[in-house]
C-alpha cells in the first residue's frame, strides 16, 4: 500500500497522531515479557482515567483485541448468564447503533423493550425512560451516547438520575463508542456500570481493540457464578479475562489469549496524548470545532442537521446533515482527497452526510482538515445550483 | 517504547519480517474506501490459497478483528445452534489449547468427549479415534494440529481418512494456530470443514486477527437458520460476518463492525510474502530449520523433547524440551537478550522450556536467531555442571 493521500473524515476510523501511528512500528513483544506488561499496565489504568474511574471505585477495565461491536457481546453475554434473575432490557434507541445492541442483546436470550425518540435525530424524552422504568422490572438500561447514525447525543446525567431515582437496581450500561475522548463522560460520577468504545474513535488509535469499563457492582453480578449461572461463550467471558486483567494491571504477566500488542502500544501513547492533554479541554476542542462546523453547514450553508441543533442533543465528535444528493457531495470531495461517509439510517440513509471530528482533527488548531472539508461541502452545493 | 532488542523466540507473537512490521506504519484508511478494499480483497483470496484451498470449492474465510482464541467460538457458536441437531463432539486432546478448544466447546452447551494420547507428548493413537467415531455420533471432532503446549503434531491426513472412511458427516475440525504457514496443511483434499489459525504465528503477521476457513458444507449448515436455528451470540456470527466477507472479496465495502485497518495491511503483506516464496518452500524451511533445532538438543545436548523426536509427531514451528532448571535457562537467555518460553501444560509445566522458530526466523538463512539461541541453552546448561 502507498500512503493514503486522502484526508479520512469519517466517523472512525480517525486520522492518528504521528507519535501514535509509528507506536505501530515496533518489533514484536513477548506478550507477558516485562516490557509489555508495564505497557499494558499503564493501559488500563489510563483506560480507567479516560472513563472517569478512580481505581479506589474498584472499576475494572478490559482491553481486548475485537471490534467495538465486541463490546456489546461482553455485556451481553455476561449480563445474560444461565441463570440470570431479569433478562428485561431497556434500550434507550436514537438510530441505528442502539437498535443494533438491541439485536445483540436478542442474540443472547434479553427480552428487549425499546424506546425510540418522536422524530429522527431527537433524543428520547426522559419522561418516556421514566414511565418504562416505573411499569417494568429491568436488569438493564442500555444508552447509546453518540448514535453514530443520527450524531444524537443523549443526555447520560439525566437518565442517570432517572434510573438511580425510579429503578435503582437496574443496571446502566453505556454504550460509549462514539463519545469516549471527545464527550463529557464521567463513569463514577453517573453511575455507569458498564461501558464500552473502540479504538478508532476519539480514542484516536488505530481500530482492533475493544474497551470496556465495568463497575464493582456489575463485576460481583458477573462472577457470581453460584447465583447467577456461566456465562453463554468463551472469549466474551469475564470470568476468564477478569484475573488477566487484573495480573496485568498489577505488574504481572497472564495469559488468556495473546494481546495485540502493536496495537496496545499504540493505544498507550493515544491515551497518554490524551490525559497530558486533558480530558476536559479535549471535551472542549471538540465542542469547539463541533459547534464552529455545524454552525457553517446549518447558518451558513442553510443544511438541515439531522440532529437538533444548536442544542445540546448532537455529538462533538461527528457531525450528520441533510443534503439533496449524498452521493454527488461524497464523490466530489473523494476527487479533491478527503473522504466522508454517507448516511446509514434505515428510514433516512440516502438523504444525508456524516463528516466525523475526533482527534487530531478536532484538537490540533494548525490542521486545516475541517475548514478545507467545509470549503468543499460548499463548492459541491454550489456547482450544483 | 523504544524498540526491543531482545530477539523474541516464543511460539508466538514472533518476528516479523521488516516489510510487515513496516506496514503497520499507515494511516488509517476508510474501511469502505476502495484502497482498503482492494487489500482485504486481496488478503481473502491470499487466505484461502494459504490454507490450501481453491476458490473453486466455495470455502469461506474469516478475517475478524480478534485473537486465536476467537476462532473456537466462532465455530462453536456457529455449530451449536439453537435447533442443532447433534451437538456432540469429539475433541482429540494433545495438550493445553485442545483442551481449552473443549471447554469453549463445552461453554456454549456441546457434549464433548475427549481423547487423549497415553503418554504426554504423544499424538492420539488413530484407532482410538476410530473406535470412538463407531460407537458414537458425533457432530464434529476437533483437532489441534500443533498444540503448542507439548509440540505434538497431529496427522491430520490419517485422522481426515478416519473420519471420512468411519464418520462422513461428522463435520473435521482443525485448531491451525500454530500450523497455517509452517506445516503441511491441506483444507480441500483433506475434507477440512472448519480451520482457525490466528497472524501472530507462522502468518507471520502482528497479533489482533482471527483467521478462519470454513467448507461450504458447513457454511451450509451455519447458515441453514429454518433448519438449525439461531446463534447464541452476535460478533461471532457466521450468518452476520458471509455477507461482509463475500463483498469485500467481491470488490465491494461493506460493515458490520470495524476491521483494523492497519493490522489487515500488514496481514496483506505477510500472506503475499508467503505465497511469493511458495507455501511447499516454506513448510520445507520450517522443517530444515526444525530438525536441525531438535537435533541439537536431544541428540547434541542429551535433551528430552516432549514430543516425540525423531519423528513426524513433533511441530515445526517450535520446540519444547525438558531441562532441569527452566527458569533459571530463561532467565539466562533473557539476560542475553533472547525470549524462550515456559511450559505451560498442567501436568509438567514447570519442566520444560518452549522456543519458537516460525516466520523469519526459520526461513530467513542470513538470520543467526536459532544458532545463537542454542549457543545460550548449551552455554546455560553447561555453567550449572
Amino acid at each position: 500500500m502507498t500512503k493514503s493521500v486522502d484526508t479520512l473524515l469519517i466517523p472512525g476510523p480517525i486520522i492518528l497522531s504521528g507519535a501514535v501511528q509509528k507506536a505501530l512500528d515496533v518489533p514484536s513483544l513477548g506478550h507477558t515479557s516485562p516490557e509489555f506488561v508495564s505497557i499494558f499496565q499503564r493501559v488500563l489504568k489510563n483506560t480507567r482515567a479516560v472513563f472517569k474511574s478512580a481505581a479506589a471505585s474498584k472499576s475494572q477495565p478490559f482491553v481486548l483485541a475485537g471490534s467495538g461491536t465486541l463490546g456489546w457481546d461482553i455485556f451481553a453475554s455476561n449480563f445474560i448468564l444461565s441463570k440470570a434473575p431479569n433478562k428485561n432490557v431497556l434500550v434507550v434507541s436514537t438510530g441505528t447503533f442502539s437498535d443494533r445492541f438491541a439485536d445483540c442483546l436478542r442474540s443472547y436470550g434479553a427480552q428487549v423493550d425499546v424506546v425510540r425518540p418522536l422524530k429522527i435525530g431527537e433524543s428520547v424524552p426522559l419522561e418516556l425512560i421514566t414511565e418504562k422504568l416505573s411499569q417494568n422490572s429491568y436488569g438493564a438500561v442500555t444508552v447509546t451516547h453518540v448514535d453514530t447514525s443520527t450524531a444524537v447525543l443523549s443526555d447520560l446525567k439525566a437518565i442517570s438520575q432517572a434510573i438511580k431515582q425510579t429503578s435503582p437496581e437496574t443496571f446502566f450500561v453505556v454504550d460509549a463508542v462514539c463519545s469516549i475522548g471527545c464527550e463529557e463522560f464521567e463513569f463514577d460520577e453517573w453511575g455507569v456500570d458498564f461501558a464500552l468504545t473502540a479504538s478508532q474513535k476519539a480514542i484516536g488509535a488505530p481500530a482492533g481493540l475493544s474497551i470496556s469499563l465495568c463497575s464493582s457492582r456489575f463485576m460481583d453480578y458477573a462472577l457470581n457464578d453460584s447465583k447467577n449461572g456461566h456465562v453463554h461463550g468463551y472469549f466474551s467471558s469475564l470470568r476468564r479475562w477478569t484475573p488477566i486483567m487484573e495480573n496485568y494491571e498489577a505488574g504481572k504477566g497472564a495469559y488468556f489469549a495473546t494481546p495485540p500488542v502493536q496495537l496496545i502500544n499504540s493505544l498507550d501513547v493515544a491515551l497518554k496524548e490524551i490525559l497530558e492533554e486533558g480530558l476536559h479541554k479535549r471535551w472542549d476542542l471538540h465542542r469547539e470545532m463541533s459547534d464552529w462546523f455545524k454552525d457553517s453547514l446549518v447558518n451558513g450553508l442553510q443544511l438541515t442537521s439531522v440532529s437538533r441543533y444548536p442544542s445540546n442533543m448532537s455529538a462533538h465528535g461527528l457531525t450528520a446533515v441533510y443534503v439533496a444528493d449524498p452521493p454527488d457531495v461524497i464523490a466530489f470531495l473523494k476527487s479533491h482527497g478527503v473522504v466522508i461517509a454517507g448516511g446509514i439510517h434505515k428510514d433516512i440513509g440516502p438523504k444525508y452526510i456524516r463528516i466525523g471530528h475526533m482527534g487530531v482533527t478536532a484538537c490540533n488548531k494548525n490542521l486545516p482538515y475541517m475548514k478545507n472539508c467545509f470549503d468543499l461541502i460548499k463548492l459541491a452545493l454550489q456547482r450544483k445550483k
